[in-house]
């Protein structure tokens, strides 16, 4: 397939490199990807400020296009000017970082994976249970084969797989469960602090995890060792509140 | 009630007057916006740089504080760290454009009051069919009736009601539709010009505009001049494609 990928932390992140080499031999890949890291961008686009694209060397062979902008801008700009006939699938990743539960609203490598279904083209965001590793078997021994079933069985427009492998080996992986996106948040608070010119700043401080009883969840099976699986899509509409709000007659 | 009203368009934009004149008599309002205009940064949220909160005046009064960050940092900002007790109610507006169809994911205004659902706390996010305008009187005679109903009937937890209101005097608004998100989506292209060094860059274009024929979408409720108002949430789980993927067996 003529694959698009792209990631939010960045083209010289080791977790795009791994899932690149991981791919190149089977697949047509391209590469667009932020110069610097992204992450917590959510969504983001940018309209206000001009783009530009540099070609990028690693281990000194080509490897891709960074841009000075956002996920979403990559996978944006990739499909409607930099790729020409443009791509038939789209992989985020592989991100530092599980992206489940409430957190996934947060994550640019989920948003590239989302754009990229908002443009008609398939896509899958892939992530790892993990902030710091060069052990990327878990994800780089199932995302070729998911791509394989992707490319036999299609997948509906407008949907993305959101997928988060756990931080152990291949070999240790117990399996493959398919989830839905579950409530697990970070509890957070701020610090209040001085600067030299003794002005107050705040920063951001993840202070807890709130977990998911739910066995389906995707932080769920996660825990447990599993890939997780989750199709998401960007229909944010909350369908059973609809007729209750018709009853109050606004 | 006491309510946090913040948006993506800065501190200093005219929505943002409009609607804190309109709810300030019957409510204790705190604004918390950005410093500047923040359109477009999705459900962006500051981590790697410190915020600085500053008070700002508007027409020789206190009217607020302005933040170095997105709106999402706004709300989590205020809910978790300046405003004690928090709120009751969060309100993200008035935005200057429709926040409708496949728009929605890319919307600071809808992004804000997303964070205050994820932090437990009623929302609202309100845009203006209209990038400028200064008769806001379709908004502004029909937010302080909505939050009545919300005082008094309550929203289920994670849920926000994005608003959006047509560009209309009030009188000429025909009613309010509760309807689900639509397909609308910007068709864009990027101009591809050349820097005062020669050097290309990349600016984003809209082309055109992809309608949604669907009579109960978002974006057909507005088009004729009736106030929209879609129940969102932010589990984007597609739950009907879970079967079909766990009979893929992966």
């Amino acid at each position: 397939m003529r694959i698009l990928l792209t990631n939010d932390d960045g083209i010289y992140a080791k977790g795009i490199e791994a899932i690149y080499l991981a791919l190149v031999a089977e697949h047509d890949v391209t590469v667009v990807a932020p110069e610097t890291e992204q992450s917590a961008v959510g969504h983001a686009i940018t309209f206000l400020d001009p783009l530009r694209v540099k070609p990028v060397r690693r281990n000194g062979h080509f490897f891709g296009y960074a841009l000075s902008g956002t996920p979403a801008d990559c996978v944006k700009i990739a499909i409607t000017e930099l790729m020409k006939p443009p791509p038939q699938m789209v992989v985020s990743g592989i991100n530092l970082g599980a992206n489940v539960g409430v957190n996934v609203i947060y994550s640019g490598t989920v948003s590239a994976a989302t754009e990229a279904a908002v443009l008609g083209v398939p896509s899958i965001a892939v992530s790892m249970d993990a902030f710091d590793t060069s052990d990327f078997s878990s994800a780089t021994e199932f995302i070729p084969r998911l791509l394989r079933a992707l490319e036999l069985r299609g997948l509906p427009p407008g949907v993305t797989l959101n997928v988060n492998v756990p931080n152990v080996p291949h070999s240790q992986v117990r399996g493959v469960k398919i989830t839905h996106q579950g409530k697990m948040r970070a509890v957070e608070t701020y610090d209040r602090r001085s600067d030299p010119r003794n002005n107050v700043y705040y920063w951001l401080r993840n202070k807890a995890i709130l977990g998911d009883p739910h066995m389906e969840a995707d932080s769920s099976a996660l825990a447990e060792d599993y890939i997780s699986v989750t199709p998401i899509h960007h229909d944010l509409t909350d369908y059973p509140l609809i007729e209750t709000l018709r009853s109050w007659q606004l």
